[in-house]
């Protein structure tokens, strides 16, 4: 199977972290949001052991929390010693809420309002990921109003061009996010945070892209990102304190993506990279931060749905409809992303049937996936839709005005719990007039 | 301009429903949703007076409320006469908080879970639209249980390829909604819908698509419609008291989309179509049905945002990053549709710029329009995107943490009123434990 918390029972049921997915079905209704704890602690435990290894003293792993972002998720990191990456002033409160400490919170996201670098540096943001010149320009102005020198990165577009997707292939130059470094614009924007009298300049960041398989990437960005550091220092005398690398390694949604990622061995791939490199350039590697989000939960997610009908059309296609959709997962909808998707309590059925297993919103687009081997369904089966931990519940949408499921957590005692409630119809309607 | 609720004032700023749209960022802030309630009462009324005057007695224009579902919507179409399409428990939840009564609903989704129709049954909606035989059943089985006989339409997919996009085009025989009459699967339900002893068949439901400009699609629809009408007839001895088209006539997103759409034109020119047919059938027309949704709201909305940078990349492109984007609008990000954007205040500048406008997710794909001709934009300028009233707000997400907008409604005499309030960082964590 394609992760390692996935196995099937001697009823033929699925099971996710060791829990029967009938029984949770059952117990906690659909469609439901899972998260494997222990995925995701030992996801953290990963970055934060291999970066401790690796990298630089000071090296550290922060959660890009936009993947799932819930109370739960910042105690989670905060026990297993990561930071936080945050982008908006959301993020930050629900942090606050889990007394996330700040001071290891960055704040990105390419736009921030006034209000938000108020917001954060009011309550203590640890740094800012600066976007743009008139963002850097504000937050000098409140961190004075607030007689502080803010800590900010600046976020830098290397170039570099990923195999993934377009809307998540973020370091090339024509990019919406952050300063370009062949336009020279770099240069300026770092001239410019250095003549701030409160901003302290920590270092830069980029984001080369997600869903990324091997260091190589990472390794061509943090090239173009070293050279313009030795350059920076050659120009201004200036040398960061922290450098980030932004991203993590990817997650296997189906039997195509690789398998046998090892974190570890990456990272150490990196870091020898990083001190070659460095070695060349006659620099010393600075802190490295990393930012994994869907690689911490990814594969820690599973969503289950309960089957509504099975619609066969003779001569054209078949349907099998599920009490969920583009709502709680729109990233097919979005990307036409592939999912592995199993009728998870006939796991040693043959699978007989080709279907598409749509979504019940209004709307022709709203498909989980086509085209999937099952075996034959009928209403009131249980469908589990894999590697759905990360962009599911954070981008879930009330489209139909439908409520959003429950994020349940599991444990492998056995044990589980809700993390975040099933949203309530009085939930949705709280702020009609 | 592209509606006529638009003008420019003395200032040089774009007014909406009369009212300066300055004026209304700084009182609400941005990102804000505007509705113009004079332009949705207008359209409902076009609809409900030309279905009135030119369709057998009995037809109504329902509104199909997906395209925005909120309180005052369903009080809004009540007063001015209209039924409501409604697709969720949810939906029905929020019309029942507006005092609409259920009677005048029909529920529509490809999937109904036990719940909803439990719920939806004990609250007295009107109708079912039916779109499986699983459903149908537990239908019955339900008004079984509370001792009623439940009237439904029978959804059907007459075959037509309509010429708008993928997403919406839902009347063409490989469909995940409703039954194909092609393939006789129709005429099978019908018999079963018959049989059944605590179902009240009512007619049949189609819907051709959205977003249609002629009623030639709407005439090719209603004629497999009503030759499997009397194919029924003639088999069966049924005759329907509704035929439900779905569906309303489009909106303009921009000067590119055909101007001069005259509802009640078409909707006289439909019903000569209509009683041609039956007439060539031998057979009376049935009242008739129509589900206008976008046609009711999309250009009575439109959503203000504050520029927070405006990004030159020489050699490659430009950008004007917005304090919104794929969370209140992922129009673009899903389908790739078209807008119309000004730079609000500044109407009679020049045009200088040409950049694309990209939302504030940390997300490349997070655009809300390409290669939009603008004046110099700056921090703090308000762009306007026009036609948002359909499927913005009711598609809203809360993706990076951010809070949604509030949905402003104004009137011609110059007042205007909150109907959504504004989410707060406290309603986002609410249901976080």
């Amino acid at each position: 199977m394609i992760c390692d918390n996935l196995s099937v029972n001697e009823l033929g049921h699925l099971c996710f972290a060791g829990h029967d997915t009938g029984e949770l079905a059952a117990k906690y209704g659909t469609p439901l949001y899972l998260m494997d704890e222990d995925k995701i602690r030992e996801k953290c435990r990963k970055y934060v052991n291999a970066m401790r290894s690796y990298l630089p003293k000071g090296s550290m792993a922060l959660y890009a929390s936009k993947a799932a972002s819930f109370k739960k998720m910042y105690e989670i990191i905060l026990e297993e010693g990561m930071g936080a990456d945050v982008v908006s002033s959301g993020e930050i409160y629900t942090a606050m809420k889990a007394h996330f400490p700040l001071s290891n919170a960055f704040f990105h996201s390419n736009n921030k309002t006034d209000w938000d670098i108020d917001f954060a540096i009011k309550n203590g943001i640890g740094y800012f990921v600066v976007d743009s010149r008139e963002e850097l320009i504000v937050i000098n102005d409140t961190a004075k109003k607030y007689g502080i020198s803010q800590k900010v990165l600046l976020r830098l577009t290397p170039g570099i061009d990923t195999h993934t997707y377009e809307a998540v292939n973020t370091g090339k130059v024509d990019s919406k996010f952050g300063t370009a470094i062949e336009t020279g614009q770099a240069k300026d924007i770092t001239s410019l945070a250095l003549s701030l009298e409160n901003i302290t300049l920590s270092g830069f960041h980029c984001h080369i892209g997600s869903q990324v398989f091997d260091s190589d990437t990472f390794c061509r960005g943090a090239r173009i990102m070293l050279e313009f550091i030795s350059h920076i220092k050659n120009s201004f005398g200036y040398y960061p304190s922290l450098l980030d690398l932004g991203g993590g390694y990817g997650v296997r949604y189906t039997e195509n993506d690789p398998e046998g990622l090892d974190i570890e061995k990456e990272i150490r791939g990196l870091s020898e990279c990083l001190y070659s490199i460095c070695q060349e350039l006659s620099i010393t590697c600075p802190p490295i931060l990393m930012e994994p989000g869907r690689s911490i939960v990814g594969d820690a997610g599973m969503t289950l749905y309960t089957v509504g009908s099975l619609k066969c059309i003779p001569g054209y296609k078949n349907y099998v409809s599920v009490d969920g959709g583009m709502t709680d997962n729109p990233r097919y909808a979005l990307y036409g992303s592939a999912y592995t998707i199993y009728n998870a309590l006939k796991m040693n059925c043959e699978r007989t049937l080709v279907a598409d297993v749509a979504g019940r919103c209004c709307e022709s687009g709203d498909i989980i996936g086509i085209d999937i081997s099952l075996p034959e369904c009928k209403r009131g089966d249980i469908i589990a839709v894999l590697t759905t931990g990360a962009y599911n519940y954070s981008m879930a949408s009330n489209y139909n005005r439908l409520t959003r499921p429950p994020v349940v957590m599991l444990r492998n005692d056995g044990t589980s719990y809700i993390a975040v409630k099933r949203e309530t119809l009085e939930y949705l309607t709280e702020n009609d007039i």
